[in-house]
């Protein structure tokens, strides 16, 4: 599996993906599911990634050959143009998997772009297995892929499109430490991409493997601090 | 769907239960999940059920009617006995569900039976839909039912074998927090019981409305010690 979210804020946006694909609970192996497109000062794109891994390795590779041909990303006027590009793509991949084959869920593949074109505002989009997509809003502003349900309760307390990014950045974190420590099919290394609005540049891209001084020190911290969260809770009336 | 939780611990056992039954996201309906039976000074059984509610309930009866008339339950010599009989008891429920139908899945249920018979240790199994059941251990004390993976991150860091009752029971009941806000098919009455071992009497058994004084003060420390926490996280070395 996979767990991948993103968070749009009024500030930019956050993403974190963690880097483990399995076939089964064997065949697990490790594939960067954070990929960054951008014409500095232009445009700025991140996409996460999750599915199978020859369709968003098609549609990865289609988008890098847009930016060089300028066709595709490189053309698009909106960000949500740019999410209908991704969707395109993906549809295309997953059909030329199923072509003489039965079945056809084994090709799907969704994703995550987040991104901002200059002159416009940035949007984070999750586009679905059929193409279409959804964007965050102030109410819901935050988008995950794969394993969402174990990281999803600190998202619905924390999360609030006004947070700073480096705040944000924390949250994500702690949502991916809580998938990780509870599915075996999350794993490091860990990629973070904080973005700040209209800096039009990747900006801070981290990498977090499982012995990274930050990663350690906040695993280390959040523990303690729900521990200390936890001992500090309202007795029962007879105690 | 539901939300289940039950902790085997050194001294004694912690059960948890939500209400809500749905078929779909209409059909809402509030049925208890926790069922108490018990002789006095003889043994004590707590079964939290999960999936089918025909199925449950015709389980549940079966149960009720052993005791009356000393079979079954009320005969078993060990509480993994007690197990077996909630297992076929099971899928003979099951099974009068599926004549003459197509399909089966639709009639599935599975159980968290956790108890003391005198003279024996107490005992908390998870018994699946096809009547074979499984214990908590040492290191593995929890068990769930349904909507597990919401609340399972907390249980990862917190349950442990040796942690006093009430600290269970307070750990069950943020665990339950978890997957009722997230999760709009577990809802209200949560339900406890917390066992003391050798007690040989149910104990304490706590019903909790959204509204119940304690139960709000929980939610509220909680949410404020898990924003406390979360400040206190360390900052990026930029910041």
């Amino acid at each position: 599996m996979t767990y991948c979210l993103a968070l749009g804020l009024d500030a930019g946006f956050v993403c974190v993906s963690d880097s483990r694909t399995n076939a089964g609970v064997d065949n697990v192996r490790t594939y960067s599911k954070l990929h960054r497109f951008e014409l500095p000062g232009e445009r700025v794109f991140v996409l996460l990634s999750a599915g199978n891994l020859a369709t968003t390795q098609a549609v990865v590779g289609r988008l890098k050959r847009d930016l060089e041909t300028e066709g595709g990303l490189h053309a698009v006027a909106h960000i949500s143009e740019a999410a209908a590009r991704v969707g395109e793509l993906s549809v295309e991949a997953q059909q030329g998997g199923r072509e003489g084959q039965e079945g056809g869920a084994a090709f799907q593949a969704a994703f995550i772009l987040a991104g901002q074109i200059a002159g416009d505002d940035p949007g984070v989009f999750m586009i679905y297995p059929q193409g279409n997509y959804i964007a965050t809003t102030a109410e819901t502003p935050y988008l995950q892929l794969g394993e969402v349900k174990y990281g999803k309760p600190i998202l619905d307390r924390l999360a609030a499109v006004d947070m700073p990014l480096t705040a944000a950045a924390r949250c994500a974190l702690v949502s991916m430490d809580a998938a990780m420590r509870s599915n075996l099919s999350v794993g490091p290394p860990i990629e973070l991409v904080i973005y700040e609005r209209d800096s039009m540049e990747t900006g801070r891209y981290l990498k977090f493997d499982q012995d990274s001084p930050y990663w350690r020190t906040l695993q280390r911290g959040w523990s303690e601090n729900l521990r200390g969260a936890f001992e500090r809770l309202p007795r029962f009336d007879w105690e």
